[in-house]
């Protein structure tokens, strides 16, 4: 079966954002098995967009389309799909509903032009958005299956996984299953060369590795008529990772995060943390607070940007600072064994380091970092040297910190070593 | 004059690439004054490709194809394009060469398949690739100018630089000029009823909302002659804009983001600034801390999840979580003076709230967040009411931060009155 991909919006046309939502839902698409051979991106007219979505339902079996469904005059993609499809717009009292409480519960009035998003075309089937307030559709034609979903990705990719995928796997396409192998502490290419055997090899399964930041994962893939089929083909492959990469694997699991598995270990072995960041500036402690039930482990955290803050709050001593500098070894040392202290914390972790644009030195360079992690008292501190915009800096060590801490963990209490990092 | 942008590879298709060239060819045509009304993906296939190329001369004045110039077999972009043209594929003198020296200049030999490379369809200008083997091409046909670019991004951004860019504005077509009036405090529908006749009366220039989150950015977008005129253009609605949303503008550059409108407000007012967060756990911080020179305003913050951390760090009062819970307006004030007090900050922003999954109940629901900030001693609590993940109910609580951090700051220092919020 082909899908063809169509995004509504005028900013694309314009180039004022990139077009993520056509990589997410190619991707997305490729997973479930479905040919994709077109994507189109028109803007927010009448005329033009009823061409595109006519000449896609003239080659390919699914289109989905992304973006035009706000309250706004110019939000035309669920009235011209309806007329496509041949479909009159009635009032869905279950979305009316839905957009009433939705304001009542701010406290404030829907304006006219919401109740536009509560018409739906005959036969639709409406796809609820927890995130916003523009239900998805499904329009099953005598041509082709056109799916309507928002623009912002935060609606449209909650929406996919949730409602969109299953609808597409019901239309039994066959299946091809990935699973990800997720590893940190290790570059892109070192994890290359140790399974280039694997990628060269392949047919299926298949083995291609992606580079996140701080982060690699290797993402196996089998083509099979069913998913007990498709795993049953990735088993020994998967097998055959873990005991290549061993400890630098930190899960497996879809929805595991690298935070997720460093809040696993800290609640499995019964630990608080607290973090000291500098660079990061709350980085880390969000990164940990993104995990449902951290409460469990984090209590508190502390953002010391300034020298002061690095003294008064963490103890870190006048002299330190003065002879080897905020960015250094000693200072990332004390701010960890600081923070557990203070926080009275089985594991600190603390980051300092120059995150540009300015301030960088030939002596100490934009992008020098040091992140030490203390558990139970015992301090391990690393250098690191980050490249890229101030904002990637500080993501490569936000992500490097919770690779650290996960390392000095399981060195601390499963007696894991890990090889050259 | 109109463009249409034809992205050839199937990495696009599959998903495993963003689309990156599109937005820039899209914004850089934008730019020159050339309407883009569609954009087309399509892998290397050559019925295929033929058709999205005679679809986009059928329709586009101009034709810029990325991709599928290189040396392998399935690049079919030169070969199909000639096709299209009518043209025959001849060797081109100046091509041989070049190719020949790249490659002797590395000390290898050009393998057979190079040698396609310097195939060029009769009567095109062959654009130079400083950057890779694949020259561009730019073709001038009766209905359409035809112009192929290399798909690697390092590749086709200088070559649409040097030799593109000066094509296409030899052909006189005027310019597009847009600019960014960015709100806050203030939903999309609210602003766009406020604004309905202007859209609705727009030709040239136009005005269109964007909803980000706890954002909304007007575009005005002129056409003229140049950019002086399109300047002249867009003046008297930007004027028009800011009477009728006054302080609910933070900015009208396209570079300055929320955070960098309250550091720099700030810095110009001298005053200091802390965060106390509990459920967005050191985001807030953290967005403050992406804008360089923060260092001037921000000294440390506080990131306190549970209730200890709120009363050790803070000094929240024991009976004060017990009578009004941690999400409480109560909580949030005293978070915040805490904060001030315990930095000694001109300003402290403090929020509690519920980010969820779990821990909601009847009388307070996931969503229910809490926001205080502290000007010189002077406390505003607000109530928010947010819906979606936990990421995106965080997401939507520090973007309100900000804003009421800067509203705040507004009404202390300037007498400025918001309306309803």
């Amino acid at each position: 079966m082909t899908v063809e991909i169509i995004c509504v919006g005028t900013e694309l046309l314009l180039g004022n954002i990139v077009n993520t939502n056509a990589a997410y839902l190619a991707g997305k698409c490729a997973g479930l098995g479905l040919s994709c051979y077109h994507q189109q991106v028109v803007g927010d007219n009448a005329q033009r967009l009823e061409d595109a979505i006519r000449l896609a339902i003239s080659r390919s079996d699914i289109v989905i389309l992304s973006g035009g469904l706000g309250p706004t005059e110019d939000d035309l993609t669920k009235e011209t799909a309806a007329r496509c499809m041949g479909r009159e717009l009635v009032m869905d009292e279950e979305c009316r509903k839905k957009i009433d409480s939705y304001f009542k519960k701010r406290g404030m009035e829907a304006t006219e032009n919401n109740w536009k998003q509560a018409m739906v075309p005959e036969g639709g089937i409406v796809l609820d958005n927890p995130n916003g307030t523009a239900p998805g559709l499904l329009l099953k034609g005598e041509q082709a299956h056109l799916i309507l979903l928002p623009g912002p990705p935060l609606e449209l990719v909650p929406m996919f996984e949730e409602s969109v995928a299953p609808y597409l796997n019901a239309l039994g396409l066959g299946v091809i299953y990935s699973q990800t192998v997720k590893l940190c502490g290790i570059s892109e290419s070192e994890a290359e060369t140790l399974i280039r055997d694997l990628v060269d090899g392949q047919a299926n399964p298949t083995v291609a590795t992606y580079a996140k930041t701080g982060e690699v994962h290797i993402r196996v893939t089998a083509r099979a008529e069913n998913e007990k089929e498709a795993k049953k083909l990735l088993k020994p492959l998967v097998k055959e990772l873990k005991t290549r990469f061993g400890s630098y694997i930190y899960s497996t699991e879809e929805d595991v995060t690298l935070e997720r598995a460093v809040v696993d270990l800290l609640i499995a072995n019964k630990l608080s943390v607290t973090c000291a960041e500098s660079c990061t500036g709350g980085r880390l402690s969000a990164r940990l607070i993104n995990v449902p039930g951290v409460s469990e482990a984090y209590k508190c955290g502390y953002v010391t940007y300034s020298n002061k803050a690095k003294r008064k709050i963490l103890g870190v001593k006048k002299s330190t600072l003065q002879k080897y500098g905020a960015v250094s070894k000693q200072t990332a040392e004390e701010m960890a064994k600081g923070a557990a202290r203070q926080a009275k914390a089985d594991v600190a972790v603390a980051v300092t380091g120059l995150a540009g644009p300015d301030g960088g030195t030939q002596e100490k360079p934009v992008g020098l970092v040091y992140i030490s992690c203390c558990v139970k008292g015992k301090v391990t501190v690393k250098e690191y040297h980050f490249s890229g915009s101030r904002e990637k800096i500080r993501e490569s060590s936000t992500s490097a910190a919770l690779a650290l801490a996960r390392r000095c963990m399981l060195e601390y209490f499963s007696k894991v070593t890990f090889g050259k990092e």
